[in-house]
């Protein structure tokens, strides 16, 4: 009873993902950072299998996803040999890469046309057969179609349209044609489980849709702070949280219009948890190399406490980023796969509410991710999941 | 309606419980601090009436609250000319300030037993008629006693009894005496809502027994943060906290054997969160007296994260440590009558799990605060109040 | 034997700069912040006279330093009487405020010419007789002269000239026409005492000009820092810094020519002391007005040290931005005397390297600040000063 | 033109050199963490040989070093092949491991009296004939004899002497025997180039000794820190340090005796380089084993700047602690044979006032860092040395 799945963007992120479940399942490495790996759920971490690998960077396409691991995490982490057996493919580009330092070349490129790249790719998808797609490509700006006639236009003309809803949408037509179940999880900032015209897509196929924006680092952390002071009535004076890093995540937010999107959706929170919009300046800040995938974090929160008196608190911290994700990933093809068993279809607030920074579908809320993990809990109990 | 009040400790914490609450009466500051402000309880903050105060401290006995405030925080606060109706009590001393600089004398010396002193005590609260006592008195070394029969034979002999509990004992007898209510509220590291014998005379009378070491600091917010990585299956290699600061809370603490129950109270969260002991030093490491009030916090958490790599996390923090506490028992006052209101008994451990340290009963598990913040909402609407 | 001081620029640095000198006078505050405070120098403290203050913006322009200082700092600084005698008078504007939410004109505006503000301001200075006058205007962008003549012609047309090169020039005019000395202190970012064209000129006068950039904040602590780690052979990986405050310093470098030459004089100091470029973000990073004049600092420095192994440093701080340079000030217009006294023309790079960011002449390198302290002293010392 | 150095004392410090050494000799690493790594000096890194090694611990005494190595930094450095030709003798124990969780048996123990097992250590000497001898043992209580008599006597009666006591007299009567000059380096908190009877012998016999207890760590940053303040005349309010690792080094600190002596070396800073002194809480404080070598530190400073405000800096570091000091040894273990080359006896201030916490002679003042160094590049060139 395996869960097959099909990464699309084999960066740093999915390759963590592809090295960690293998090493896990050689015995290797204990499931640190899986968040429901304590609990019995009704698919083991074993039962998860790469079937495909899509990418558009021309330094990884026709590689064996090996062969990428061992260039981007070799000298870090031993590399399973069972990897040799995927190879990674040409995916889609609509210049998502642009301005980064990658030579890159998408489907659209080959074949002619968006379109014809999108059902090149819902055709691979039909012989890979996977029950869940994670989009982990690179930060891109996006915005949301929420309808689906519109959505539908921008494929057929190709304008308009960037990868990540290229990407959403081929993964529809995949379900559509073959009558499979599929779970796409969106772990980056576009707007595909907050996009109401895909929500209605894999809602229409008996399909489920999990995102946005994968929550690791600092902002969750920040959500818990918050509530931490929202519940003592502390009032908030301002919030200030750098981050930065050294990996192409980093890298690509030097670019107003990709930082664009990180801003929005760290910022979020302040609001939804606080009840009042502290002033606040949270941004990915910069990049700098040598810190690799370790960023540091730096956040400043001060507020009022009893008697009109100050307090104030600072957090610093290195986290490994894209390991981070990969270990909520697990989680999230496990629970794709549960969700469609259950019968579930569309989205599921429950489970975007703990993993996402921006929670789906469109308007839902942030809340304490502590609070978050509990309500999951209870909604996977509901779904009859032994969970104690 | 008011809620009648006794302090028991006039030092800093009651202190800024006694200038705040006046100055929200006043509506000179916010109710910051103060977690269930932003509710509608049964009883508003206006509603709390300080009746009595108690101190064994030569510099105190006999002056008004007024002046005892002006000393203590005349420099950052204003102190509102009503506290000049209240005139701090001789208490009972029982060696609570051994080894610190003050001259102390408790009615034990004035009466020669301490039984005479409790039922000394007693009568003063018969005259008071306290819907409320509060112990707020300098960390004490403490046991439990757990046995009635041996807890009245050692405040008859007056052998192996100290402060905390003469005090607990006392406030039962004004209960059983005049039949009314009383909600004892024990916010230092002393068994008292953990202690079966005290909880059981209690019961006996109507009562209700609310403790043990009120929850600030440093200790809530490290709860938190093991909760945020435990939901996240993060392996935490080890934690260290230190604080120091420059009040009388420190200061005493630089006597082992109180250092010791305050190191107790922090240390068990870790395994009560976690699942496991992680290696940690969690200890008040120093007085400095320049600090004041204002105490310095610094604590290191690192885990093993997915993959088996290493992420490492610093929080910094300047607390005002008194302000803190006044806030929480704002609303412990509340509750103390609310409890009463709605026919509880005993203890109550949903509010305990929020608001001390080491919740009691005795043997009840600490846990993250978000998680009992939510259950403590959950509480008080079971018992019929409004919370939205 | 007083030292007359013009300040152009009333912001909240040349504000607590007029403010902490009265009070020093009165003895109501100690010289804390004063580098050379404990050093007997010919000038005491005391014999510091402001005579003159010039600003662009309307809302000052007309006001005493009173009235000026009240709305500045009057929440958390008593205002010394005596700043009621100097009023603010009309300086150079030149877009140095554009971008700003500030309603400002220059003289320039009044007069119909760059060249007609420069001498109305020249004949200001030969009204006050000051021997000191400080920059101490916001940040704007600006570049070199270098060559006399280019800068008399800019002066000439009005064209390319911004407004600290225009005071720059009327303040050598008014020492050429008066024949009176005067030291010309630059504590901003703009390239005075680095600009070949006015040394040269000031040389010609018998004066001085000091600069660039008064070395307040993380830069000189960076610098230290730096130094201590390049002493023992540390190879440094990478440096993060990051700046965010509330105050119109920060405000002004939200706007990205102003940052820019920040962002320069920040980053000159790693080459400089490390000896090779260490990868670095030292930044200026955001505008959080809650944080008012008090920055907040997060620096991130690690190394590799012996063996091979890693190390690792975070800094966190809560500064006083304007009071520190407002601090060191009071010992640049002593300095600026004693320099004139002891017959020292065109610029002195020992005092510089002390007090400056990016010290003048052009091309001088930046150096440790507890090296340049030492050698500051030796200088004092050669130059006929009592320092022990 | 070898160097033979002999360690004494094969813990985490001693072992990290060896490694080191043999690690640059072979091109392996860069000389990172050896200060004066980038001058040219007489003696290169490649000259220093080994010739022996001594300790006490039974797990220890009659390995190779390249087993004592491999045990202990085995899993995170690479052990060279030629620590295999040394083997760890039997040292002198005098209960200097008391309390620790080491099997220990020294000298004295063998040889039945402490007169015996001094000759016996200077007997091994005079066969490895070394130019340099470290004490690097276990910090132990120590105090100063400062006569000769005393000393001798002492060492005589084996009453009243410790551990590094004995070494340093039998490093003297090495000397004395041969005629060789010798430099003693003692790198842990003992009274040994503080204590006038060990510099007077050493004196005698042309030999030199330096010491105490080598500067590494948060206490040469503090210093640098507290200098960078002083220079700005900003007045420290407090400081408050805490330092936690895993090494024995902290299983050590966490017995009172031996916890004093590091307490003492740590605070005799504030005053020497403030000039009053702030109040201060800096001491090792706890062991928490996950930690290990690499200890984690903490430090909070606040002071007042100009206009009577209050800054605030707080720094936190993760420090390789025996690296660091290893590093210093290999530039101790030149200059130990440079002083020698050039005629220096006793001891050698301006070596110490940089490399040690805690410089000899008797009565030595500390100095900030930064300073120390240009005045022991001062003081090597005064030597002949061509330092530029």
């Amino acid at each position: 009873m395996s869960i097959k799945v099909v990464l699309v963007g084999q960066g740093l992120v999915a390759t963590h993902f592809a090295v960690g479940v293998e090493r896990i399942k050689r015995g290797e490495v204990e499931p640190y950072g899986v968040p429901l790996a304590k609990y019995k759920l009704p698919y083991r971490i074993e039962d998860i299998e790469i079937v495909g690998s899509f990418d558009v960077d021309e330094a990884k396409v026709g590689k064996t996803l090996y062969d990428v691991a061992k260039e981007a995490v070799g000298d870090i982490l031993p590399v399973p040999d069972t990897l040799k057996n995927i190879v990674v493919k040409r995916g889609i580009h609509l210049d998502s890469l642009r301005g980064l330092p990658f030579r890159a070349k998408g489907l659209e490129d080959e074949l002619g046309s968006v379109k014809a790249a999108v059902e090149a790719f819902a055709d691979e998808l039909k012989k890979l057969s996977p029950d869940v797609v994670f989009i982990a490509i690179n930060t891109e700006p996006d915005k949301p179609f929420n309808d689906v006639a519109a959505l539908e236009k921008a494929i057929e003309s190709g304008e308009g349209v960037n990868a990540s809803h290229a990407y959403a949408y081929a993964t529809y037509l995949y379900a559509k044609d073959t009558g499979r179940k599929v779970t796409l999880v969106n772990v980056i900032p576009s707007f595909i489980a907050r996009d109401d015209a895909i929500v209605k897509l894999f809602e229409s196929v008996d399909s489920i849709v999990l995102g946005d924006d994968g929550a690791t680092g600092a902002t969750p952390l920040t959500a818990d702070l918050l509530e931490h002071l929202a519940e003592r009535n502390r009032y908030v004076l301002s919030i200030a949280q750098f981050n930065i890093g050294g990996n192409t995540d980093f890298l690509s937010l030097t670019i107003p219009e990709r930082n664009k999107m990180k801003e929005a959706t760290k910022s979020s929170i302040v609001k939804d948890i606080l009840g009042y919009d502290a002033p606040h300046y949270i941004k990915p800040t910069g990049f700098l190399e040598p810190l690799g995938d370790k960023k540091f974090v730096a956040m400043h929160i001060w507020w009022k406490t009893f008697n009109g008196l100050e307090d104030e608190l600072v957090v610093n911290m290195r986290i490994n980023d894209s390991p981070a994700l990969a270990g909520l990933m697990v989680d999230l093809a496990r629970l794709g796969k549960v969700l469609q068993d259950a019968g579930v279809k569309g989205t599921a607030y429950p489970v975007n509410a703990f993993f996402m920074k921006d929670p789906g579908p469109r308007g839902a809320k942030n809340m304490a991710r502590i609070r978050a993990y509990y309500q999951l809990l209870d909604y996977l109990r509901k779904l009859g999941l032994e969970i104690d």
